[in-house]
């Protein structure tokens, strides 16, 4: 997508044809920077960092790593440590593993010689295949942002309210629940954002909010509190948030405060999509309320804020009483009921286990998928 | 209520006899300042700056404020000089207004002589009146408390869900919402309170978890949007918030987001109350959605914050990109059909035209009053 009108993905191979240059994401909204990753130190370094984040954009990340690793030293002994020190970077972030396995398993059937090359065209491959199921997820979406503007006798803009940040800068380019967004945008459809801040860290008024600045699409940044206002007063036509795990059934785990735009949405008429590419519907779950474990994090993203002093400096600030305990759920999850449909890379379904199944036989069968 | 563990108002008069002390809620969470107002200009400044808030708790300053400015000159051109210009320090503030317009009203009756006394009596009775109000609310809601802790057969601490800061800081003493919760906590009921942030003016990190953290109330400070999660895993067992303005039929006006929250309590069966002193039932209304205008502040509200340096001084940070619009509404509107009661002064009522008339029938009937 757009940055100062110019083209960017979130990664990509530079011009000396090894390094890899990402957006240093710890600097937005504040500060556009471009890093270089020279070798898999750097690139480890810039995933636990979280210079780069988002579950698709760090597999990326570590199939590039894998590849700057195979380019020092291709032999079994690096494989196996660089394959090692990307995993550890990131614990919980299965997709890391996934794309670190496939690269590894793929490299370990070549000699030594030929599998500098294959990494790179492997980690390529992965970025836009990436690039492809969003893209994908986008022109689905995008139906029903026209479909929106139709309904309101094409007259205004098309009000989707979003929550959290499932942007290009979570992927490689054009996002999950924003691809329909940008896709609708650039074909000319009018539309306006309301961009739900989301705190605790704040990823849609710090991410969210800068990328439809970036590329020119009409927003709002608004309090997590107000969404429900805004639909009582019909200023919101639909929803569209991404997931980080969805059950076989459409239960969607997303970003806490998720389930209540969806309860506000349901109460007033909105509909309510979860844009959601296959490899984040995990197949053995039926009921995601009770079955999905959602993690708590650090206190101090409640306690403390960070943002950009008036000094034009990077501040941080505190917000509670010293002694006040603070609690830090990351995730909720809203049922299916309250899900108007799952928008997937092969098109739109119903947040239901034979529809989900329909779409995606091959997958619905057998195997269990995770996604963090 | 208790700071550092002894018994204060909000507002009373000092030991010199005449000088008005209140605590300075501009510089809260992070340092306690009493703040002396010796003449009617600096009460008329204390309530413009914001060092007092809080419907019930400016009414009290504007009285005192007349007083003060009595003690200086009791002439006819003095009362009307002192009664404009304490009206102009927030015109919305419609409680402002009655008192000083009943303070004034009582001392245009008397010779300037008796009119400084006469006005500090006004005042004190004023403030006396809010404290007894908010602690009859405070043992009717208790009731509930109580109720649900026999409820959970007394084997934890009754969970109770609060939003934004309808607490002592906001009247005189005890507070709305957070009435029945200090009455429950003297009367050894354990009790934990669940205190959302209340973006974007954060009154509940700062103001609501200083007031429990001072007088000795467990609770944990929540992202706003945290509530629903809590509640789909049990962890809510009612939820206690304040109102700005209740329409006659139960419709329920408060900080923006207390609509989310109720949505979320309606799906989960918690139940969800109002605390509500019967001066802030808007008996000319029937339909809260539709009837109520929802203020909208400044936006800066939502692109900036401010907190406590690490270097231990006041600092405000910018939160979104330059360039980014943000939107301000300050209140939302919460159906009665979501609302499980209204705890008044004289008992808990339905939030129903029929139950609320039989609790005040000598205001249901006729005169129309109005709530900032």
């Amino acid at each position: 997508m757009k940055v100062d009108g110019r083209l960017y993905r979130t990664i990509w191979l530079a011009e000396d044809g090894y390094s890899v240059e990402v957006i240093d994401q710890t600097k937005l909204p504040h500060a556009f920077e471009i890093v270089s990753l020279r070798n898999v130190q750097e690139a480890a370094n810039a995933i636990s960092g979280m210079t780069v984040r988002g579950a698709p954009l760090i597999g990326a990340a570590g199939a590039y790593g894998l590849a700057l690793a195979m380019k020092d030293d291709p032999s079994d002994g690096a494989l196996d440590g660089s394959h090692a020190l990307l995993l550890a970077t990131r614990p919980t972030a299965v997709n890391l593993a996934w794309a670190l396995d496939a690269v590894a398993a793929e490299l370990r059937q070549l000699t030594p010689a030929l599998r500098a090359g294959a990494a790179y065209r492997a980690a390529a491959r992965m970025a836009d295949a990436d690039v492809e199921t969003c893209q994908a997820i986008g022109k689905h979406g995008a139906r029903l942002i026209a479909d929106a503007h139709a309904t309101n006798g094409s007259s205004r803009p098309v009000n989707v309210l979003t929550h959290c940040n499932a942007g290009w800068l979570a992927t490689v380019d054009w996002g999950t629940a924003l691809a329909p967004i940008y896709v609708a945008h650039d074909a000319g459809i009018p539309i306006h954002v309301w961009v739900d801040e989301t705190r605790p860290r704040n990823q849609g008024a710090s991410l969210t909010a800068w990328e439809l600045l970036q590329h020119g699409v009409p927003h709002t940044v608004i309090a997590d509190n107000v969404g429900g206002h805004l639909m009582q007063h019909g200023r919101v036509d639909l929803c569209l948030v991404g997931s980080d795990r969805t059950t076989a059934t459409g239960d969607v785990c997303n970003k806490i405060g998720t389930y209540l735009k969806a309860l506000a949405a349901h109460d007033n008429g909105v509909p309510f999509y979860a844009c959601v590419p296959s490899n984040t519907i995990d197949w053995s779950l039926s009921d995601g309320v009770q079955e999905i474990p959602i993690e708590q994090r650090d206190g101090r993203e409640v306690s403390e804020i960070s943002g950009l002093g008036l000094d034009g400096k990077p501040a941080t600030v505190r917000l509670t009483p010293m002694g006040s305990p603070v609690a830090n759920y990351a995730f909720d999850v809203t049922p299916a009921r309250l899900v108007t449909g799952i928008v997937t890379e092969r098109g739109v379904s119903a947040a239901a286990r034979a529809a989900l199944q329909q779409f995606f036989p091959e997958l619905a069968g057998g195997s269990v998928l995770f996604a963090s």
